[in-house]
């Protein structure tokens, strides 16, 4: 039977400030990304959204990301390497305690926005965030850009690598994503997009933009939740592949009761 | 053989700024009291103390606050139960994993500042931040006012309280501390001090400011080390306390090597 | 002709957070009370906001708060007298930059959320913010608690008051305003407060919870514009007031074009 | 005769935290560059280097930054233009006020850190910052790195640039800083380093690290107050320049009482 994991980015408040509707996202996805504070998140919300993960059954991972509340952690820093091992641990630690206190436990680590995106390529940058998680849990999977280099990367340092395809992204024939500046990049059909998702968990692959067929090997799904168009876009992927008989199951193994 | 603890707030750094002399007082006291980055500390200056409590055998605690780095931790504040012990969890967390990552464990906690001084008196706020320990670990040790209501409060929660008196400061003849606001409160002579502090621990009394002897059971002492003059009295008082025989280890039982 | 001022709060958005729908309240009120970056806000949000005020005619003032992002201003906080005046005149002075820039002016000062309510009844903590408004420009007006000892300090210290009512808020038989924390302290029918706010232009007055009619010297109304319910009744007071006559202008004499 | 203006970075404590030896350097520079608040400085500590620099008849300019406390306004950071114009007028007006309430006022701009690094090469961002001066009092200097284009670039603009030169930094023949990420990049020898800015003053020229002898264009010299040494050289640099009949004085005209 085939299985997929879905995951999205919850736990996003800020104080008085909201963001996305976790609730909704807590019903859809196997696995929430939740904010730890450094780019969005604060202790309580986190700990709300880790009773809402426990509640549902929902697998839940840390959502580390550069010091940067104001940029929402999608701004390129280059931290010293001691303070980003630092920080990232700090992050994992803090979830990771809310977590048991909540009755569950992280048992994975996703990196935020720039933090990310410069990993994927970054190797030396990789290095430090790896070194961090294995500091702090070698058995931690590193959710990561399906076809970058941080893939093997983390495999050979001994890390479960979980490479993650974009839902609503387009590619291109290499298999990269197709660059938010470029036109195209952001798909907005829930249609379109389930069928897109159905393909690559059937089949392996994607159609990119010029219409060839690309391989692209992902054990997850990243769907978001930030807007009511992005929810039903969610719902819509899973709907899809619940109906063609794929198993949604975070990548650790539990299945959702 | 007569047996204190001498504990110490270190880690107190932030970004570029520095505070106190870790060097020194990490060679003085038997643990280490680590700002978690609320109302001091950051990533990677609290990574950087563990790792030289570790390398020295210091045992280390959780130094948690309200978050207020503008204030130090020392300002007030009134937070929601659900928020303060998600804040609570969420420090001791951040400094479990940094912990781990530098080859040591967090084995205590002890409230910072504000906090610090509510919760000696106000149960129901000390209620919060017993439970949030409980929840990460309850084989955690609080650190908390000799003579506070909180002692109790604490050891009928369950959890393993451990009195403090303060090295550098008169007593009133009740047990209470001298508050800050009257002359005379702050003491400032390594030898008297020290004399006190031989005193506490081997009678179980300090010599209160009408010259009454009043019991003080503590299982701890803190000095600070924020300035030069600090630092000598902290290691004054250590050195009086070996020479009279006494053993300076930490409450959880292991000695210094 | 009667006359009042409709204010709201008005540039809470924080990063990437929103919080509010100042572009349908810049249509409703005459004067925009504008975060200054404490409690909510940031240089980009006010900057902006000051542009759409400056567009729309409407006055600005500077909604001064105690730093606290996290609490959004509403935590009681006791900063020392030279924190609090030195606070105070940096969040005017930054947006009367900004405001310049965006071609417009400050008018007024209106603290925020807990110090609001801290200074309408502590007076030494009142004489620090205007202390602090005078030494920034003594013809800013200070927008206060209608009712509150206050209004008269503000007066004999040679600034501006301008006494406010709340829309939405049920008042005591003393003109006070009823405690959030007792039912019905907040009103929810646009009709009802549209015609109270008329009985407070027309006669100075409210009926209080108990029926009774009381005195109340208003010379604005804050309205709220944090949700859709909030605009929906801001909208209503705004055109019942206008259906009456009323004119709506800001306090300090331009009245919206 | 001849004339030249020492400045100094001032005001960068933040807290409880303390840096440099404010003290010291308003007795030996003739500018000050205070910290606004985004790298370091809080509103409180602004506002007593304010009083101290309008005691001693020093000028006051503000030491605008990224958002960046964690960091020290010293990590490479690529805002927005909205955000960063916003950041930069809040930053100058926060202090105008404050300097408007000390009895002085704001002279100047000089970027900080990260943000003076990359305008001075980086014409788009440096266009967004004079814009964000203009804007807020176009009478501002903006004082920025000798022999960098943005000493044209602001002029051609009509802002007053007052290029300065680094009383402790090594140059290259070219007129370009030594990098600090090469040997002897930084002096350390008080003499050496007087007689050099004797030089620059009489000649117009500096001693590159060939031995060559290079033009450097300078209206002021930047001396830092960081550590001991740092003042000592500071005060042993404006030593000899009064020695050798040189006027220490604001490049925007006041002498020193």
């Amino acid at each position: 039977m085939m299985q997929i994991d879905l995951n999205s980015d919850l736990g996003e408040h800020y104080g008085s400030w909201r963001m996305g509707d976790d609730e909704s996202m807590l019903a859809t996805v196997t696995s929430a990304n939740i904010a730890c504070g450094f780019h969005a998140g604060d202790p309580k919300t986190a700990f709300a959204t880790l009773l809402g993960a426990q509640a549902r059954g929902v697998a839940v991972g840390a959502h580390v990301a550069y010091p940067d509340l104001a940029g929402f952690g999608r701004r390129p820093m280059v931290l010293p390497a001691d303070e980003l091992e630092a920080d990232v641990i700090y992050q994992i630690g803090a979830l990771q305690a809310l977590a048991l206190a909540a009755g569950t436990e992280v048992r994975y680590v996703k990196p935020h926005g720039a933090l990310y995106n410069s990993i994927a390529f970054n190797e030396a940058e990789a290095a430090v965030v790896i070194q961090a998680i294995k500091r702090v849990n070698p058995g931690l999977a590193l959710v990561c850009l399906a076809g970058s280099p941080l893939v093997e990367q983390a495999r050979a340092a001994g890390l479960r690598a979980v490479p993650e395809a974009f839902a609503d992204r387009a590619y291109e024939p290499t298999g990269a994503l197709v660059s938010r500046s470029e036109p195209g990049a952001v798909l907005h059909d829930p249609e379109l997009v389930s069928e897109r998702m159905l393909q690559l968990v059937e089949h392996g692959t994607v159609t990119a933009r010029d219409g060839s067929t690309v391989s692209v090997a992902a054990e997850s799904i990243c769907v978001h939740g930030d807007s009511p168009d992005a929810v039903r876009m969610a719902q819509a992927v899973r709907e899809r592949l619940l109906a063609a008989g794929v198993e949604l199951a975070n990548f650790s193994g539990a299945a959702r009761p």
